[in-house]
């Protein structure tokens, strides 16, 4: 399964070299993640109050374009991998516009995260939420 | 009493206008007064173990200069006023350079915060935290 | 004139007190300046490609109630004065959520932002874009 | 070469998981980043005065344990590689605290950097620079 986010770029996260600072690409991978599991029928906000929580454990990022104060950024989603404590999603992140069918690539991610209980100990994501994550597993961009 | 500390502004705070964006300043007040609280001779961080959280309730601002990337930022804090539930600080942040023994002024700024419990009402700060606060009082910038 | 924004509360915004850390109404409030002169027919990303600046000189917030993470918040905006080199803007941010048709206010604010030109000396916003704004000055929330 | 640099975790950057946000890890980064050029004589900031940018082209994060609040992080930051167009970083951010003489390590992180003009195209790094940068190339942590 995929997602589909739109973001607006704020001013706030412009910098003076005139473009999107890097390190908001990782928040905004954050928003399309929130979106998939919105997707699949849950919130991320409940998983967490349900005592799962999903903390980053790697990311990877290749910039390819820059996006710039008031584009409208496209980021789809994918849950490319489920095991019993580990989801990995990627990324793929565009330049929405007027010019044509194909926007610009601006960036490809993945991060991969780990299930934690409140103390931040590594544990199982229960079986049915697993079940869930697995049934929408889907292949990554460059597969 | 005042307490003193320095930032160094981060690219990643610098925006299009080639300044520090406006909302920083407000993050930069917060580690005046987490400095502040140390040096009274506990830490917010405690406090919030304790169960006592501040939170902003009011917030003024007014801009002078501007701060840019790589500029140092000294941030003076002053602990104003302490009620049963609020607490106020005046902060001063000038531009620490080499030109000179009186830095730019670049902001002003007051917040007030509210004690709250960790469901997140309204409640007294615990007395002896109070007096600790109370003897640190000391007139604002202005006055 | 008034526009209307919506925001999605993103998990970076949130703080360890679970809920989003009082700088980010800034952002918001950016949000909405930006998306009212949208709706005025320009673009601030156009006025700065002409060479006005618009740097927020004053800002004032009043936080009543708590965003959470994945709370969608609306921020209504209106510009409620224009003089030759000083634009005010005011906020109304509540929480949208299904419960009932009078949503939670937020928060409430108002920023000042001077002209300035690219070196950044205050300057005088252009007569053609100064009339544009002055029609649609709007009286305040509280007025 | 290698430098460090000390930075303590803003209430900003933590989120309501109760730990640092990961993406803050990136700006954390550049913090290290822009001290180790400035030790080796210059700063970024002068670098780009004269018309020298260097933009993230890619960005690898692998997360071990969780910076809080108040925390003191301590970045040792390499220069691993230089290439006509390219500069190579690594980081090691660890936990500085009192329990003892080897802090825990909280993450480990690349970033390979590409020099741009003003307008964004890829630029030849200026002889004079890239001598110097080649002059602190260091083998990474894992070598």
């Amino acid at each position: 399964m995929e997602s589909q986010s739109e973001i607006r770029v704020r001013y706030a996260e412009s910098d003076q070299m005139g473009v999107a600072y890097h390190a908001n690409y990782l928040v905004w991978c954050e928003v399309g993640r929130t979106d998939l599991i919105r997707k699949l029928g849950m919130t991320y906000a409940e998983m967490e109050r349900r005592g799962v929580m999903l903390a980053v454990a790697d990311a990877k990022l290749r910039y390819h374009a820059s996006a710039r104060y008031d584009d409208v950024v496209r980021i789809v989603t994918r849950l490319t991998g489920v095991r019993s404590r580990m989801v990995t999603f990627e990324y793929d992140l565009r330049r929405v516009d007027d010019r044509g069918p194909d926007p610009a690539r601006l960036a490809s991610a993945s991060t991969t995260l780990v299930s934690i209980d409140r103390e931040g100990r590594p544990t199982a994501i229960p079986p049915e939420m697993r079940e869930m994550l697995a049934r929408a597993v889907t292949p990554g961009f460059d597969a």
